[in-house]
């Protein structure tokens, strides 16, 4: 099973996006791959107020070009985030959706975590304010393995993590923007730390360059399930591939069985702050 | 505040291991640290079925020669992990006992995971043959800070490291005896991540060196709340140091309030495998 992942410098041009997105899909697809995952905002990347009038429905103009490219090219696309418009005129849920090889929409996930900051009770930046956030954790199980879906500051949440690996996942997908300034100290460690806690593979599909005086940090990753980084990205438009094997992810499981070893009572443990047990 | 750990090459010499961590505990005194913490099993390293006869009560012996030196020296002392007696004349607890800077035990914490394998039903290895895991995350509260408590294996299971720092912890010890073949891969990105997705000090001291064939990582490793190595060990006994700044942790929590971005309520919700909105 072979992985390929899409790095993209997507700006606030819709039209241009796409077809970028498109040509940089028919340039992986010569690799022969099962699937390919384009980043988080692939489609418009911008504020969260610039992106709302663009929002789509999905399936939508977007999804179907796609749509029709999985079907053209027989493998699968997670259309790795973009705004999908919801009765809220106000908010667009940030959405990956995953189309099939057949054309068919076989999984959608909006991104869950929102970045929310308030600064002595007054807003410094509410993500939420744009974006309804989704509430369900979404596995699709297809034929080339259980694909658990993510989105960028999703990342930093280690519970939604464990819920997908305890759900059967065995290939984690975290479509990205993340700010450069973060990312070279936060990407890397998260990343093989989601991996290797969860012994399985993460593919992490980037957005890297400029966009409105932001930067954002590319190094697009495949990490393997004992957390050593198989492909790996610079900081332009790219594409990494990586092969997938079921199998080693079973041996890792076996040799070390971390994931039976979860005691999932200690939340509800009562506190002992200090305990002399003497 | 300063922090100190102590890395050692502990082995089956109960009272050569007491004198040695005393006389790294001396040396790291010379530095006006206000806590030395210990690694794992630094009274006695070796298979746990060995270890079980030389668990000790706590208090006991060594313990109380800890604790005068902690009154002596007038500074916290983490005993990283002992073999602790039990009732149970088959087990032992895996414990740490923080001693105050009046001798006084503060706390007392037992490792809750622990590392059990099955292969085809058969018990490969089984840690909960020999010892009782604990049961309760612990948090010291004392005037240098609130010290979360965890011992080695616990860095697997990010569950325990959300409990701590919801709790309050600011700073979280690991004392460890880490394998060298999956410590280097695994320590540093797990310490690394504990950190940034939970915005705390991380506090690693470890055993180093061989022990009966195995080989201990070292690279013992103080990790700040931004996810950087401040102090790091190499492969040999050491001491390593560095300055625990709580206002910098504050600044880094008001920057990205992850912690208050949780959505605890993820693991409730009914799966959605494949969810066709549309």
């Amino acid at each position: 099973m072979r992985i390929a992942l899409i790095q993209m410098n997507s700006d606030e041009r819709k039209e241009r996006n796409l077809d970028r997105a498109e040509e940089l899909v028919r340039e992986a697809a010569r690799s022969g791959p099962d699937i390919v995952a384009l980043p988080e905002c692939f489609l418009f990347l911008a504020s969260e107020k610039e992106t709302l009038p663009t929002a789509e429905c999905i399936p939508g103009p977007a999804t179907d070009k796609l749509s029709n490219l999985s079907r053209e090219l027989g493998f699968y696309i997670l259309a790795g985030s973009m705004a999908e418009k919801t009765q809220d005129s106000c908010r667009y849920r940030n959405t990956s959706a995953l189309l099939a090889p057949d054309g068919a929409l076989k999984a959608l996930y909006s991104k869950i975590h929102l970045f929310d900051i308030e600064i002595h009770g007054e807003v410094a930046n509410k993500e939420s304010s744009h974006v309804i956030p989704g509430d369900s954790p979404v596995i699709a199980r297809t034929p080339i393995g259980n694909l658990g879906l993510s989105i960028c500051y999703d990342l930093r949440f280690p519970e939604l993590y464990r819920v997908l690996a305890l759900g059967g996942a065995q290939i984690i997908f975290v479509p990205s923007a993340f700010a450069a300034f973060t990312g070279k100290d936060h990407w890397e460690p998260l990343l093989r730390a989601r991996a290797i806690e969860n012994q399985v593979y993460v593919a992490a599909p980037a957005q890297c360059g400029w966009h409105q005086g932001k930067r954002c940090y590319g190094n697009s990753m495949i990490v393997d399930p004992w957390g050593t980084v198989v492909a790996r990205a610079s900081d332009r438009e790219s594409v990494i591939f990586a092969d997938i094997d079921l199998e080693y992810l079973r041996q890792i499981r076996l040799q070390n069985q971390c994931l039976e070893n979860i005691r999932s009572n200690i939340r509800e443990i009562k506190w002992k702050e200090s305990d002399k047990r003497s």
